[in-house]
């Protein structure tokens, strides 16, 4: 079979057990998903062999340190992908909400009532546990899954679908709910890419190339997460060991996640004192810091930035900043240059903090917290398939609730149109 | 200047309106909408002249009979365009809502607050009441509307607009937050699909083609409105009066709009009896009947329709019909043939119509109702901007509460990440 049928088999499949999972009940799905858990922590030795054969692979052709570590698996990982897997389960079920209802004045009652949205195309790179932390989601939500794996982390992924059919199989569902496309031919993404009569939506997951490829070539909508570019804006009234300890943590507990700080803005007026302060902290822990004419003047050890900087997510431990005005410079600014993903105010002043959090058009505004915290698992939901930068259907974190659409259910008793 | 400066100057300054429109008071946004009624209906006079421009021009350019009327404006149009616009003004506030809040074990506190989505690009054809609708419901839901009429409404729509931007301008509001392209070059449809910059979300509102055109060219997120191959079907428990009296109304009220059943299921138990019943009073007001072999053997008026009928959207008096063998075969054909817009059961059985109204996979589900009133004026929206027959985002009709997205505000104490 070429892969233009094989991925429609695939497809049709998914299509046909959409049918089924999406009217399935709540404890049916629950069970799915956490014998999926245990069936992991079970065969933990075989998905470690299957991801040593990957690590090998990968080490042969060359595969670089940060795509390794990213691609490895060990105990505690897999722990984790189990327990990944059991905090989705315990979320409540996120389909059959009635989200409104009202009656007309000719008695036709409506509701409008969540469901699955069917099939839903998961394209991601070398991390093996994308394939359990969506395919939980995907089942909790009722829908199928279609995943396409990275083709470095083919055997581990393929390992730990094993686990999840069982899963499904126990709880008595179709194992064709979660697929996994079985084979390493990259011409397999753009096959599912054409199949909008089967594929409801496409979630990339990887790198801004894999990104604007899946955006470029889908007849399929796609729930996108572009850059991170993520700001912390100090104002005035802020207090100074918070502002150090929340800065200092939205930039370096981990720079390489779309939720770290890039870039500092800071009120000119508290700067002289604030900057200094919060750059011994940076400076100690390695982060090169890149700042307009007014930061360097303030120190010695800021180097000074280009007017691309205010447009670049590092993920790494680099910072710029920038000395503004006043809180409207900082909002204009950040509407400018972010990324529309997550940006932080650090302020006393509940006034100044209601303006930000109100004009800035991000996915996630913040008072007085690291700009580290926009992530599903911190919010709350379980896990997540992404976070959405764009503004339609989804935006910021994309659990199973955010995996549904409604539908309008009507009843009358023979009402006709007048 | 060229088009694509043009377009672009009008998209820089709907782009800087929006900002003060997402941040303006319900009653503002309210009050701007209802001066523009009330200007509508003082200047009708001038709006009916240019009209009339527009009938000429479109009259001597050989414009057919279903167009010209769609293009046409009398007294009686230009109330129900001023009254629509007061449905639209006395709506709740879609925007500033909290859709969800909850509190984090680390003391965050998240919530999930409706927001407008920016700037939205409405593309659609001849009828000119569609710029007073559009507007006024971008207007409600703080976004800023970029409209771009059909050629051949241009005069009529350029005297409703300045209406609309005397309502703007009376309640304090930009009037660059409705602006409406100033030319009938048709190049000026692409410049706008290009403008993801700026245009947030692109509604076409019309035929078929102007819909792939746009879903094809477009760099912006659609909301689409495709078929509306809509289905009622008659399940053996139906009641025969309830049965024709919907069907004869679902079929026939008004052939044109994308609510109109196309195709007809009966459970064959009951076709002998129902189908002569409901062929009688189609037949009367001239409606075909196309229907499948079995149909044809019980009414002698009913002519073989082809496989082609069944996914055939006729906007037209025809109708298919065919006879099937139980619920589970009606839900298979429906979800097979049908374009997932509104399909309708009719039945005594409550049991039967949750299952139809379950596991029918469309945008709205009917039971003992006809599909005729799949429009948001009938579901109490005030008026909408289309029906979308995607799943992503807004399901069914669109009204000003599916003209925005969401934030997540995060309040926090200075907490930093783990």
């Amino acid at each position: 079979m070429n892969i233009t049928a094989e991925v429609l088999v695939i497809a049709r499949k998914a299509k046909k057990a959409a049918a089924v999972l999406a009217n399935s009940d709540s404890a049916v799905k629950t069970r799915a998903i956490v014998e999926a858990a245990l069936a992991i922590e079970k065969n933990a030795a075989k998905i470690l062999a299957a991801n040593k054969t990957d690590m090998e692979n990968a080490g042969k052709s060359g595969v670089s340190g940060a795509l390794l570590d990213r691609l490895e698996l060990n105990e505690s990982r897999i722990k984790s992908m189990a327990e990944g897997l059991r905090s989705v389960a315990a979320q409540t079920d996120p389909v059959g909400k009635i989200l409104a209802e009202w009656e007309r004045p000719n008695g036709l009652k409506i509701a409008r009532v969540s469901v699955p949205l069917g099939v839903i195309g998961v394209i991601y790179e070398s991390r093996p546990n994308v394939t359990a932390d969506a395919a939980g989601l995907c089942i909790k939500s009722g829908n199928a899954a279609i995943l396409r794996c990275g083709s470095e982390s083919f055997e581990s992924s393929s390992a730990i679908m094993e686990c999840l059919c069982s899963g499904l199989k126990n709880a008595g569902l179709p194992e064709d709910a979660v697929q996994l496309i079985p084979t390493r031919d990259r011409a397999a993404v753009g096959e599912m890419l054409k199949l909008d009569a089967y594929i409801d939506i496409i979630v990339p997951r990887g790198g801004k190339e894999l990104i604007r490829r899946v955006m470029a070539e889908s007849r399929i909508p796609v729930i996108r997460h572009l850059d991170g570019n993520c700001h912390t804006y100090i104002h005035e009234s802020a207090d100074l060991a918070k502002a150090v300890r929340v800065t200092v943590n939205a930039k370096m507990r981990r720079t390489g996640i779309c939720g770290a700080t890039e870039s500092l803005l800071l009120d000119e007026k508290i700067a002289g004192k604030f900057l200094p302060a919060i750059a011994d902290e940076l400076t100690k822990l390695g982060c090169e810091i890149r700042g307009d004419e007014k930061s360097c003047l303030l120190d010695k050890r800021i180097i000074p930035a280009t007017e691309d900087d205010w447009d670049t997510e590092y993920l790494d431990a680099i910072i710029s900043v920038k000395l503004v005005k006043n809180l409207s410079e900082a909002i204009t600014h950040i509407n400018r240059h972010g990324s529309h993903h997550t940006d932080a105010i650090i302020a006393e002043d509940a006034k100044a903090a209601a303006e930000f959090l109100n004009k800035i058009d991000s996915a996630i505004v913040m008072h007085n917290a690291s700009t580290q915290f926009a992530d599903g698992g911190e919010f709350g939901m379980g896990a997540e398939i992404g976070i959405s930068t764009g503004k339609l259907h989804a935006r910021g974190p994309v659990g199973a609730e955010q995996l549904t659409t409604y539908k309008y259910v009507v009843w009358g008793n023979g009402q006709v149109r007048n």
